[in-house]
């Protein structure tokens, strides 16, 4: 069991600057913990609860930015693509794509995205049993592609409201394809302010340690620097200047489970 | 009030012969009952279970089969896209295009449709609470498309199981939008059978009664000559030679209840 | 298939002055319309939400009350139980003995029950699938009582929200016991307001609508001629000057949809 | 904030020769891993799925065999409650009294459990939200007993199916009572062997290390040397060979989350 890796980022890419900024920053975070670190960033919000709010910059804004993270700081970089024919050109600058939970079942993105041959990970439906993932997975290896992420963000239960099932996590891991838990997402409360989601910020740390003693490869962790003025799921992004000491604290819970597996 | 209205028709567009047949079955049976009709088939299942599971004929090939129902039948037909740029090329041959459940919140999705000036029948996710529909609903509003249904078909409870919340009913057709109730996928069991979703056709009628007493516009309920050799939804669509009794007694439910309304 | 039978009357027994007047009041609307009416009415509120909320009058003030309605107007009357040692004294004044739904399982109190000989109505616990209360109904017969009424009332649907599901009407029928529906615990929100439980009034007529039409024996539904002010669930209580009208459509409703089964 | 506690045993007291043999066993186990330990059983079970379930051998007889694993052993014991009239006499021998969950809202068992001036520990309803357990500890407090546990076993997920939400515990924890996080019943399928609760076992140390990273006073394990004959919840027990390398790791996990919380 290799030790826990990060995904981690603002929600949306708001600018170069602050995507610099902040890819810099989550840089500096991962090499003084020693934590393997994926850069994650958003160029379209396609789902949004309202017509009203933010969608993002753009694939071909975004683009050029996605290239120069990963060239003049080396890190990989993850985005999320929506629609089939955005997978190849996203592919270009990026390392991983990602599959939005809506569209999980949605089998020409699946099928386009595995086709780019980058890693494809793919966020379980607030719809979906855990074993369903199963066949999610197979999409994507039936395209030819095994490098799987598979992503638990929550179910619904009740209205506006997700529940976090750690059973979720060794269930997925039965497929062979490294799982990892998204404490953001997790405690987003979708559709919780009326034309916008809610969260709660308080329980990204409470749902990350429990992911992390039951077993996880990675954690996918949103923050910013002022998420409460950040477009889109601030109320769940963790304010950056708390990033390190979470992360620590997690990474030390990590140690002690795996170790207890490799003894 | 207007008295009931169906969509109707087999899941799948299986062949130009089969729909031909099943369309012209339903137009007698709408006739004899003095009930509006609308024909309900698919081109392309986009989001099943399993990888090997049947897509369907697509769009280019269903484009003439739905001009020939229209044409030859005069009944109105509805069909679900998938990605914006089938919205305008769906259009041209259909009078209703429908917003699949779990891209009910793509907003590309349903601004495409929207402009089309075609009729929009958004399904409710099984993710979402009803009151949230009102934004799924403005973003095709806002897009400058006022003809908009919303169905209802039921809600994630636990795994594999929806469930089907009569208050939903009320509340989305705050709106103002007529309001549908899918009596077909409410009932589905999705990933009940392991690589494909179950059902539990049993309870399409019970659900059907249940939603006609509330109070709706339409009811929205697949039905099929040989249901269990159905390339999709076999277990939860109705057996077509069943299709008029059930309809005959939940006209007689929707007469009481609008005369109530009424008088 | 017998026509809809009413259980009705306020949550508590506030007074023998309003018993009385209610179940008076009850008496004759069932009259006007042709409905059999059982009066309901509670001694003791035994599992409030906070130690401050009214208890009730007890069960020995109760006993000569329910005997004088009985008597004076020849009214079958129904209370629940809270322990085993009142059924009993219960059973003496009264016609039907409920189990309250988080006691559905209590194997000493459906005994003790059953051992009266009277009817007993138990409501299905909010934790409890539909299947399950053929095992409920099996100890109530196996203590020798085969009088046994099931009441459906919401199952728990995220947290302090029930929802009702319309198949558990006919699953519970399949025991062979008639089944009741309860309106007003169904859209009750189990500690929605804090330090006591929230209510949607306006949905009991909606709930109501629907279970009739899937078929029923009987409905359960609380009312009170000043709900705002009852000592308890005044807020999915119906007020009593729309008792009539309420019961009027779901008696119609009732006769289309059993004469279609007798048909 | 002290170190991990256990309340552990066998579900079911099956003999005076059993329940000492397991009680031994655990307390050197307990010894060994220097982890406090409260030994638990019970002698009723009081609301088993189907009548023809074995009860237990009742209060009467487990009293002497509850004093003599209190001496003989020197463990604090705790044993679960289901009528008021049994607490005083429970009282006698045991150190903590159990609320089942069904129960936790039956104001009058609350009182009589809380006026013994025993440890009170109530265990969280699968239809309660988290944040309504301030108003049962609220009527153990109101009571005169401020020695109040909270335990955290599951919520409702859909039919015959728990789920743990790990938000719970820090909620729970806000009423500044202990909290303890039951991994047996979080695990148990109510009702899902049909006649009987189904079980799964393999979850029980997935749930127990996610609920010690988040943080608990205590945990609830059952544990039996041969689970799949025991009474009741053999498919959720532990199995006690397993029962010490479960408790060290969880130790482990609790020293860290327990070191930076006072750090």
């Amino acid at each position: 069991d290799a030790p826990l890796s990060l995904i981690a980022g603002p929600c949306a890419l708001e600018s170069r600057t602050h995507a610099l900024e902040m890819a810099g920053a989550l840089k500096e975070i991962a090499a003084r913990l020693g934590v393997g670190l994926v850069f994650k960033t958003s160029y379209d919000k396609a789902n949004r609860t309202s017509l009203s709010s933010a969608r993002g910059i753009g694939l071909e804004e975004a683009l050029p930015i996605f290239a120069e993270i990963r060239e003049s700081l080396g890190l990989p970089v993850l985005t999320d693509v929506h629609a089939p024919e955005q997978c190849d050109r996203a592919a270009e600058a990026v390392d991983i794509l990602q599959i939005p939970a809506f569209l999980c079942r949605q089998t020409d993105l699946l099928v386009a995205a595995a086709r780019t041959g980058r890693v494809v990970n793919v966020k379980k439906g607030q719809f979906l049993a855990p074993w369903d993932m199963q066949h999610v997975a197979g999409k994507v290896l039936g395209a030819g592609n095994a490098n799987i992420l598979l992503t638990e963000r929550g179910v619904s239960f009740g209205y506006n409201t997700l529940i976090s099932d750690m059973r979720a996590l060794p269930i997925m891991a039965q497929t062979g394809c490294p799982v990892i838990f998204d404490a953001t997402h997790s405690v987003q409360q979708p559709g919780g302010q009326g034309g916008s989601s809610g969260g709660q910020r308080e329980f990204v740390a409470v749902l990350a340690r429990a992911a992390v003693a039951v077993g996880v490869a990675g954690l996918f962790i949103e923050t910013h620097d002022d998420p409460d003025n950040a477009p889109s799921d601030g109320p769940n992004m963790v304010p950056l200047d708390q990033f390190e000491g979470l992360i620590a604290e997690l990474m030390e819970i990590d140690e002690v489970v795996k170790a207890r597996r490799a003894g």
